[in-house]
């Protein structure tokens, strides 16, 4: 049974790895009650036309369309016009699905009339008939640039064209400086009872967020409301390349490596049981710790975090 | 066996109607030797892609994979993408398939990029292996716009969404005036051995053509050369509106009365032996007649047609 919870939550995520905590909140509290502020460093122009991988994630995820095996796209998808652009000779890297598609078209469209990009999330999330306010971080587009022995290159090419390979020396976000956070995102926060930091990529993920001007500030206004789950359990991510990326960025590639990211703006940090023995370092660094099981992989899971990060 | 044919050809033409022709042509001389003028009157832009739907049909017409039974659009093909456009409330009376989608996704993309409207067709009838050039009649957008009792609308809103119901009072392409034939119109009727007008609505796919500053004159000043095929055949469109599009607009709806609209261009005219009564009143109109059966249902007919033009 759900818990109606009527307090406002936040949470702050990137695309698959946030997506199962994020389903777990929709089904455990009034998702009307949950504001989520999405990065959108990882959006990208293909073929003319707007990506948006994680906003698209978390609303294919909450509208119960995602491909379940995958995290991402859409279920029972077909690459129809995929296989003809690429027979126009088009990048086809990037896998967009013919579903998927008419998001994209849809989006772009919106753009060219005049919408910011929170315009179209809201239009296709209703559209999706989710409950959950979704909200990119910024209208601008503040693209992650990730810089690499193979040179600088957007983020999308790094891990979707070149896999994760390229070793990173340096990770920008470019125009971030001079963007503003999207209508909604700082109140969100302000008002919220509790912000989640869900457990995805700090880098990549939250990293973007974070560097929108005064999203950390406003954090650190809240921060004994702040709750951030690691991403990182037993040394390994628990989806994507961010163990990899901390490694090479020398960061440590564990829970307490995380936790130093997080460290002035977040309350609570939340380890899994496998990184119990860098509880007292974390808490050293002046944040309450909670251990709870944080690898989900059933919708019982997902759930079981959900309503226990709730109950701390 | 095709008769190889080396002088050059060059063909207006619409769209569906053009196309039967034009695939009998295609097959029956050396397809490199054919150039093919296109109505791009018909073009609109639906969800931010630009449309060529007569460019398209031409296209997949003689790349083999349009829809035979439909005459228009790709063969075996899905719409998934446009069910999800309409779920996010965009029209969908424009049936896009996603196979066709990519073809809009790649001319936008490169329309974008600075490219000319005839440098998109180039690129997609190569990539798709259509040995035939085909021209866009110009590179300006040159909407048809019909006139009615309901106002005025964009062609494919009279002919698509409204059915071709609307009573036509008038017809306009707008911009006409300050547009210029694309590279290569003139030249390929000036050098051509012969031109063909194909078996197309008179007002509204070869009417554009000749609206574009300089065909018309191009044509006259080849009229001996001029061979055109007359689309309504015992009073009837072969398809499409144009016998009623005609009557409404004051006009015969018979061959004489395309005869009429073509006489100043025009050399030689084709019509059905069910027009053969009309023959003495349209050679009077100056033009040679010349009588052969238009109606093609079967590839035999098509290419039957086809070589029987060339022998005139």
């Amino acid at each position: 049974m759900p818990v109606q919870i009527q307090q406002k939550i936040a949470a702050l995520g990137g695309g698959v790895g946030a997506s199962k905590l994020l389903l777990g909140l929709y089904e455990v509290i009034d998702p009307e009650a949950l504001t989520i502020i999405v990065n959108t460093g990882d959006d990208l122009v293909l073929h003319g036309l707007k990506v948006s991988p994680d906003l698209d994630i978390v609303t294919y995820t909450l509208a119960g369309i995602v491909d379940p095996l995958k995290g991402w796209g859409v279920r029972g998808e077909t690459f129809h016009a995929l296989k003809r652009l690429a027979a126009f000779g088009r990048p086809d890297w990037f896998n967009l699905g013919d579903r998927d598609l008419a998001t994209h078209i849809h989006r772009s469209a919106l753009l060219e009339e005049g919408k910011t990009l929170s315009e179209t999330a809201e239009s296709i999330r209703t559209a999706l008939g989710v409950k959950a306010r979704i909200l990119p971080m910024s209208d601008s587009p503040v693209p992650t640039i990730i810089e690499s022995n193979e040179g600088a290159m957007h983020f999308q090419k790094y891990l979707v064209k070149r896999r994760a390979q390229p070793v990173v020396t340096g990770i920008r976000f470019a125009g971030a400086d001079a963007a503003r956070p999207a209508p909604g995102v700082l109140e969100a926060v302000r008002e919220a009872s509790r912000i989640l930091i869900c457990p995805s990529n700090p880098l990549i993920s939250i990293g973007p967020i974070l560097a929108i001007p005064g999203v950390r500030e406003q954090l650190r206004a809240r921060k004994t409301a702040v709750f951030a789950v690691c991403p990182i359990v037993g040394g390994k991510s628990l989806k994507g390349p961010s163990d990899k990326m901390l490694a090479q960025l020398g960061y440590e590639a564990t829970a307490l490596g995380v936790a130093r990211l997080y460290a002035n703006f977040t309350g609570t940090f939340i380890i899994d049981p496998a990184d119990k023995a860098q509880a007292r370092a974390i808490s050293e660094l002046g944040m309450k710790v909670e251990i709870l099981p944080t690898v989900m992989k059933t919708r019982a899971e997902k759930r079981k975090l959900a309503s226990a990060l709730l109950a701390l």
